[in-house]
């Protein structure tokens, strides 16, 4: 593990895709994604999957040439298209969008079809509300868990993301697939050879188990919460397909490699409605009071700025392996 | 158990609402929200629940002469005060605005503070529905468990609701609060001596267990999904209260008695970007996927169309003594 700064890891994974005909404007914001996405601890969605990117663009899956565009108004929303681009670039433009409409109309939604993976949904959260806004959004998924009562994988873990903006720059950023455990966690316990922490499927014999080899191997993932997860997927895939006209996890799951995948946008100008100090009073009071009535308990989005803090400080940890094989790139 | 119909139900009700200075209008509305949430079989939110309303409007809890009123706009967003009158007829006429401002906008939110108890959530899932909005909405609760790594109830259920429309009338509703059993499941295993169907909380062990007698004893419910329903319900308490300036779970809490609490309705029109058949259509192709791919599986609401056409036939089964005593109040 070596340690590189943020600036570093931003200019070389701009340069890297630039150099692959991605627009200067393009490449601005999907480097800041993909280095704030590791400055926050999310290494996943970072720069270790940073490869694949470049292999998407290279082989031609990913099309870097396309633009999100606009396919119908109403008000307060839209509806866009991402044409199969970027997931990253096409989820930040249009959560750029959302809050240009909350700022108009003091709520905005923007629904985004045909667009592919948007790394890791807290971007958009803190997107947001970085701008001062509360988000609320959510993507669909390939079907990788099955509803509940069912044995095949048919539903997503559809990703909800809940921000709320305050002043400090600590923003409250909730971000949760409804899956109880991913498959990188699955597959973290099974390399390690340890259980999962709780039931995260059911196995073979339809018993809950904690063991990560079988439910990898079965795609019998938990909904969280069981049959309350499972409704909340198909919710959240409904409103986003009916609103975008775009692909269901079912036509997500048709078209292979987690491709054209449908998010929602929702954003709220909470200081239409309320004063800026007001808020933040508010937060900090619901925060040290959960906080404080019992001690090691974190709000959603705390460790990740103690992370932010470290990292900023120290520079960011990263697996010496991957960032040969980033700077392979240029 | 006897059988009354929906209409012998509803004028009772009303009735005695109006004879206890409850105004025809709100009294006319709910008359119709309790008789129909007996009809779709919630009856813990129907007529089993009517006579406590009755003995709070005669002890002064609840006061019937206030009226909900606006506090604050800003676009397709509003701000209203319950006042701590009727928490179903407040809740009734927020939704109703929130569905005139997607009408006008696309999307409109309200913001509704200082409210009673709202009954069932799916009521205004389903009063979006029937106007043909999709409707996102949930309320705060009385800390009533314990943030995911606390011992001690600090944080609510908060029931989480999202409701698409369908032209047939079937429409989809998820209506889920945030533990994983409700403290009347509780009650109803620990009556009938039956362990819960899976782990409902922790034991004074720090245990996961079953057993319902322990975990209404020290309060300890499971969030759905153990941290990510924790950290959902942070998130919607947050963001309600930040949006009505009302009160959080803990000041809930203070209040004592759950009154007083937060709700946050969203309204979309989903025909302002796509017509009224392809969304039918597409709810209908997104269903029947998940239905077909295994047998026994139920969309959420799925059973409470059932059961209503049951009731509607064959009347609504009340308990006796119950429908005794509510015909008592005449």
């Amino acid at each position: 593990m070596i340690r590189i700064s943020f600036d570093e890891i931003k200019c070389t994974v701009k340069r890297i895709l630039e150099m692959r005909k991605v627009d200067a404007d393009d490449a601005e914001i999907l480097s800041g994604i993909i280095a704030n996405n590791s400055l926050d601890g999310v290494y996943t969605h970072g720069i270790n999957r940073f490869p694949r990117i470049v292999s998407n663009l290279e082989s031609g899956v990913i099309d870097a040439s396309v633009e999100v565009t606009l396919t119908s108004a109403a008000g307060s929303m839209e509806c866009w298209d991402g044409h199969y681009g970027i997931g990253a670039i096409n989820a930040f433009k249009c959560m750029r969008r959302a809050i240009e409409l909350a700022s108009q109309y003091g709520i905005g939604l923007v629904a985004l079809r045909h667009n592919n993976h948007w790394l890791r949904g807290g971007t958009y959260g803190l997107q947001a509300a970085e701008n001062g806004f509360v988000g609320i959004c959510w993507s669909n998924t390939m079907p990788n868990m099955p509803v509940w009562g069912g044995k095949k994988p048919n539903i997503g873990n559809n990703p909800l993301i809940i921000s709320v903006p305050r002043s400090d720059g600590r923003h409250f950023v909730f971000d949760s697939a409804l899956s109880q455990f991913s498959y990188g966690k699955l597959e973290e316990c099974r390399l390690k050879g340890v259980q999962l922490p709780f039931y995260g499927g059911f196995d073979n014999n339809d018993e809950l188990t904690t063991d990560p080899a079988v439910i990898e191997k079965n795609g019998r993932l938990l909904p969280i919460g069981y049959w309350k997860g499972s409704g909340l997927s198909i919710a959240l895939d409904l409103v986003a397909t009916i609103l975008s006209d775009g692909n269901s996890v079912t036509e997500v799951g048709r078209l292979g490699n987690e491709k054209g995948l449908t998010q929602v946008m929702i954003v709220i100008d909470p200081c239409r409605l309320n004063s800026k100090e007001h808020i933040d009073h508010i937060t900090a009071t619901i925060l040290d009071d959960i906080d404080e009535s019992d001690s090691g308990v974190h709000y959603p989005g705390e460790r990740m700025w103690q992370t932010r803090r470290e990292n900023e400080e120290l520079g960011i940890p990263i697996i010496e392996s991957v960032w040969n094989e980033v700077l392979g790139f240029l």
